[in-house]
């Protein structure tokens, strides 16, 4: 056990939910309770953790998951209340959080002791469903988990929420809160804009048009279903870091629609307008080359092969079984699955050191494997 | 045999040469031109068609699958050449070509029943890959094959084009050039816009921050992959369509990052800030739900559960296995693999009316099934 117990979760939502199912499974003493009364009792009933008890000890540390508008507060009480506990949060925007418990210091609620024990995170996860019938105690593995201390943040304090991470099976990241919300405005709330803004543009599309749909508008706008009311105050609370970088997207989309617009009727322009257009893609793929791989690497020891499978029962398990004894591990799979014809095609992820092993033993054993 | 042959392609890249690959399966004597004779030879060995040679008779059909840039040129050259052929291309763009081969006619190049001949066509497939190595046969199965007649196309072309559809497997849809060019600016040229301005946001981001991104970014820039020579010609020819809504785009941009200053520094400046906010991503949420299902209905037929499979070779044939003697169909299959983490999950789409026969029967085999 890395995390030590009684653990608090003030707030038993999904996030809540899962590290509640995570820290119990892995034998925690886990005490759960929330606003809502009815939200608690299911969190128990699931496992999540027990109800609190008169006469509980203190606990070690106090996990606050509640949504972010109440997150400083909440931590704030809980530093007051308990005054040997580690106390963290969960929210996603981490400088508004540290500024509520910095004006407590300073309004002398809280003393630099208990400001020594705060500590800010971000576990990196979350599904398309909320709440706590959502959660799962899987839900960060192999996640990010940010740790977030302060100038002031015990050395101890960091080394317990690093454990609690390493318990979640997530990978524990430190940096400060700037840092922190200028990487999240980057990564996570402007692609949310941005999602947003296009699918906003098909409200008014005619029907037809949206027939044509194909996976490229259905996979950039897909986290475009989140939840409002969650997105108000998250890029509420970060738009000190989320500013800067749209306004650069702002002036690229100026030069693209001037660029359109000289285009326009003119096929020849000169060069200048298509000069924009093609910096425009070209940037895009430099930047997309920059993402890391899911696997955290450069994005290149892994490749992806395509294997043609009929769409019936037992053919996928088959190929499956025969890639298995070819001996070759599976990274990732995805079934592309063909309308009206009796055909999938297999996306089959390995090693980049296993392809052309793979690729001729398939062949050998009959199976249609696509040109790479 | 629906369509008559003999069919000459074109151009082969990746569209013309996957053409020639289903046309030549159905037994359509297919016949090819390339102004790259390299380009054209690969293209017999692969089986897209076979050379032209001396004494070939005229082509019933002419399918240009070159480059939108050269498209028109090269259809007025066919419709001149091959008196009798129907001439169709197949350009992302339809108003650019279509006014090409009007103003032949207007120059006197071209005569009525030539210009009758001529009908523009969209088989809307691609690969992030390009070239006639990457072509397949089954490009274009279920994928929305777009005829696009103009006002005096015979309609025995509209026909042969749609019977080409119905034979590559596509969703035949028939609309005017204008109607598809405003079509493909919402849900194609857009989209690449803007997945292309979110990724260049990435080009000099720091890479710790780049560390922590996630799965909606990593979708949301897909396509910021693509090509920028092709997109370029792309939305250079397609500006008059995507200028409006691209302007809608920096309406709404200007609305967010107003309500984002207003509330930088002041959490609570009234509610008219966070009502655009909120506005923005509820507007998100009404576009992406019109997006019809891949398999072309309201997008409800079918369900995914997610099942927990341990990340050894020959658990996940096990689980297809099963599911296979359980007697349900896989409609699509994902499989997330998690970071350092001995256990996968499989995202196994199925018919909604299996979901909890699946369900029950893999928990009584002894699976873990998340909750829905």
């Amino acid at each position: 056990m890395l995390v030590p117990g009684p653990v608090r979760i003030i707030g038993t939502g999904l996030i809540g939910g899962s590290l509640g199912l995570a820290l119990s499974a892995a034998g925690v003493d886990v005490v759960v309770q929330d606003v809502s009364p009815g939200t608690q009792a299911l969190a128990v009933e699931m496992g999540v953790g027990r109800a609190p008890r008169p006469g509980d000890p203190d606990p070690a540390l106090v996990l606050v998951a509640a949504p972010p508008d109440v997150a400083a507060q909440l931590a704030v009480e809980a530093l007051a209340r308990w005054p040997r506990a580690i106390v963290a949060d969960v929210a996603s925007v981490k400088t508004t959080v540290l500024a509520g418990i910095v004006a407590a210091r300073r309004a002398g609620d809280l003393d630099e002791d208990a400001l020594a024990r705060y500590v800010g995170t971000h576990p990196m996860a979350g599904r398309e469903v909320a709440g706590v019938i959502a959660s799962r105690g899987d839900l960060f593995q192999g996640r990010p988990f940010v740790v977030v201390p302060h100038g002031s943040t015990r050395p101890e304090a960091r080394s317990i929420l690093r454990a609690l991470a390493v318990e979640l099976g997530s990978v524990p990241v430190e940096m400060d809160a700037a840092t922190h919300d200028a990487a999240v405005a980057l990564v996570s709330h402007v692609p949310q804009i941005m999602s947003s803004l296009l699918a906003a543009t098909l409200v008014d599309g005619p029907e037809q048009a949206l027939g044509l749909a194909g996976q490229g508008l259905r996979d950039t706008t897909r986290i475009a279903a989140s939840d409002p009311r969650l997105w108000v105050e998250i890029l509420g609370a970060n738009a000190a870091a989320i500013g800067p970088v749209l306004r650069d997207v702002r002036e690229r989309l100026e030069a693209v629609l001037q660029a359109l617009s000289s285009l326009e009727g003119d096929p020849d322009p000169g060069v200048g307008s298509r000069r924009a257009l093609a910096g425009l893609i070209a940037d895009g793929n430099r930047g997309v080359q920059r993402i890391p791989g899911k696997h955290g690497g450069a994005g290149d020891a892994f490749t992806t092969i395509v294997v043609l499978v009929p769409d019936r029962p037992g053919h996928l398990a088959r190929l499956l079984t025969e890639i298995g004894q070819i001996g070759v591990n599976l990274e990732d799979l995805h079934l592309e699955h063909t309308l009206g014809k009796k055909v999938g095609l297999a996306h089959v992820s390995i090693e980049r050191a296993h392809e052309s092993l793979l690729t001729q033993a398939l062949r050998e054993r009959g199976w249609t494997v696509a040109e790479s």
